[in-house]
Formats: C-alpha cells, structure tokens, sequence
C-alpha cells in the first residue's frame, strides 16, 4: 500500500506525514521521503539542493528520477512486495508538477522518463495538499532558512507547479484526493485519515 | 563538429584522444570526457564509481544520463554553437552499451532516455576502438590501480558491452568508424585521423 504526499513547498507535508505516522502507528508505516531515504539519494538530494552547483532542467529531472529509481530497487519495492503500508513524502507527481511544468521540460516526457525510473510503479491513494502559491511561498519564507536552489525561484514557477498539480488530480481522481493545506493541522490530518484509513486493513 | 570514441574500458581511449588533440591541434579542439567536463558531472562521475554505494541499473542510466544532460547544456552545445571541434571520450553510445546491453535495460529504452538528456544531439563522427573483451579486461588489470564498481564486473558484462558496439556500428556505418585497438599506438592514431581528417575544413 503506497501512499504518497504532494504539494508545493509551504503546503505543510512534513506536517502531515508524521501526523499520519502516528495516527497509522498500528498499521506500521514506513516513513520515507524525496529525494531520500537511500545513500545514494541523499547524495544526489544534496547535489540537486546545492545552490552553488549549475543545474540544467534536464539534469535536474533526470538526478531526481536517479535518486527515484534507487529508491524504488532498494527499499521502495521491497517494503511494498512484503505488504507494508509506505507513506511516501513526493514520488513521481513532484517532477511532474516541478520539472515537467515548472521548468517548462512537459509533463509526458518527465512522466516517459519517471516510468522508466519506477518501473511503472504508480501509488494508491496520493493525497495534494493543496495552497494558494503565494501562501506556501510565505509559509516557507517564514521558517527564516536559507533558501536552496528550488525555493528561489520566483512565482511563475510555483504558479505553474500548482496548476499542475491541479490538472493531475483532476486527471486521475480515483487516486488523488484533494486537502485544502490552509485548514488547521488537525483538521488537515482528519481529512488525510478519512481518504487513507478506508484503504488499511485493520 | 562533435567526434565521439567509444569502446570498452582497456581499448585505448584516453591514449587515443590525447594523440588526437596533438596532430589536430591547428582545429584547437576541446577535449572532454564523460562522465565529467562540468561541476556537476564530476561530482555525478565520483558518486557512480564509488564502490561502497548502492546503484540499481536504471539509476546508474539515469545518474550518468543526468552527467551528459549537464555536460551538454553547459558546455558541448555552446561550444558547437560555436563552431569548435570537439573531441569527446565517451557519449550516448556508452550508456547503450553499458546500461542498455550490459546491464539489460535494453538499448531502445536506454536511447530514449538519453534522447531526452542530450535534446537529441547525435556525433558527426563515432570511432570504436574495437577490442577483444578479454585482451581489454587484461590491459585495464595490468594498469595496477584499485578497480572502481563497472571495472568489477564480470565477463558476461563486457560481452555484451562489446557486442553492442558491433551492432550499433553496423546499424549506423556513416556515422560509425571501427579501429582495432590492438594495433600500436601511432597505426591506431593514423586510422583515426583518416577518418576524422575529411571532416574539419583545414
């Protein structure tokens, strides 16, 4: 059972995936997130986060679909092929929305591209936190980090994530259940256990 | 003007391309290899040979495609743009033979994901240093140095490597020059530029 997380920077994921972890804890869960959760990703999430580091948009898809597909031959698969429940914090749909539209490369050759990565592996239930952009991008300039790479862009780009995101739950509404990411936490963790828990075994 | 070497680890590449950019040095020639030329391929080249990493097979295609993507949007394609001969140790071809034959992902879909890293730049000239598998993996030992993770592999791999070369010449002669490598050095470099000569205004 793969369960993933979406949503552009500031929609509050990282907040809900440990709410979930903790709601779902009977069931188990793996907690993993994008790009991550092998050596190999996390080297790459570091290399693809540098902000010193010259990034085409090509190259830029392709590190994330690297550190995707590892993720995928080494934890992803086999947790999934031992019957565990897998919250996934991004997994395709996010080089969807961030390299096919946001950087212009096109959702079709991003999504060719990520079939090859995954093997064709597509999620259960993904849940889209879904916020205005201009909100999320005030959320995350609130945190008082230091931008990387991808969170400086400016606002067309996010612009163009979040209708992406729009147009891909749209496309496929038996898999993607829409969150409004501007209610309180709790209630956003109430909506995301309403879509999830009718899929778990008790 | 992109001229391309191919051939197994042990043909002769980096001698060749050295005597190459010697006798073609009044065309001033840029010479690059893959996986490196640009910050990010190296940092990608270093993390794909580290033997201690984990790397499944369409990640290794993904990671050294993401390298050539780099390599070609910030340096190859500005430098043909420019009218500059370039020599070029290794291309698409490799990770068809590498990771499309040797590792099984098979050539077609190894093509199109490349086909997407490079925008579809395809070498006016490809020189295969045509070598024997076992004569290669002798010469490649008898260097002395530690073997990085692809140089470990087993027979079965470079077979298939080196057959796919075979096909991939066959099925594209214009563009494809075979040389045997086990000629000496100064035929090996007389048979290049025969090949390479008629192609550069002098």
């Amino acid at each position: 059972m793969l369960i993933t997380l979406e949503g552009i920077d500031g929609a509050g994921k990282s907040t809900l995936v440990a709410g979930l972890a903790e709601a779902l804890r009977e069931h188990d869960p793996a907690v993993l997130r994008e790009p991550g959760g092998v050596a190999l990703a996390e080297r790459l999430r570091a290399l693809v986060k540098d902000p010193a580091l010259e990034v085409s948009p090509r190259a830029e898809a392709l590190v994330y679909a690297a550190a995707r597909a590892q993720l995928v031959a080494q934890v992803l698969r086999p947790l999934l092929d031992a019957g565990r429940v897998v919250l996934l914090d991004r997994f395709v749909d996010s080089s969807l929305a961030y390299q096919g539209a946001g950087r212009g490369l096109g959702v079709g050759a991003v999504r060719d591209l990520n079939a090859f990565a995954t093997g064709g592996l597509v999620p259960d239930r993904t849940l889209l936190l879904r916020i205005d952009p201009a909100a999320g991008l005030a959320r995350v300039g609130g945190r008082g980090e230091e931008q990387d790479r991808i969170e400086r862009e400016h606002e067309a780009f996010w612009i163009a994530c979040a209708n992406a995101y729009d147009e891909l739950a749209a496309a496929e509404p038996a898999r993607w259940a829409i969150i409004d990411a501007l209610l309180p936490p709790e209630r956003v963790l109430e909506e995301a256990l309403a879509q999830v828990a009718p899929l778990l075994v008790p």
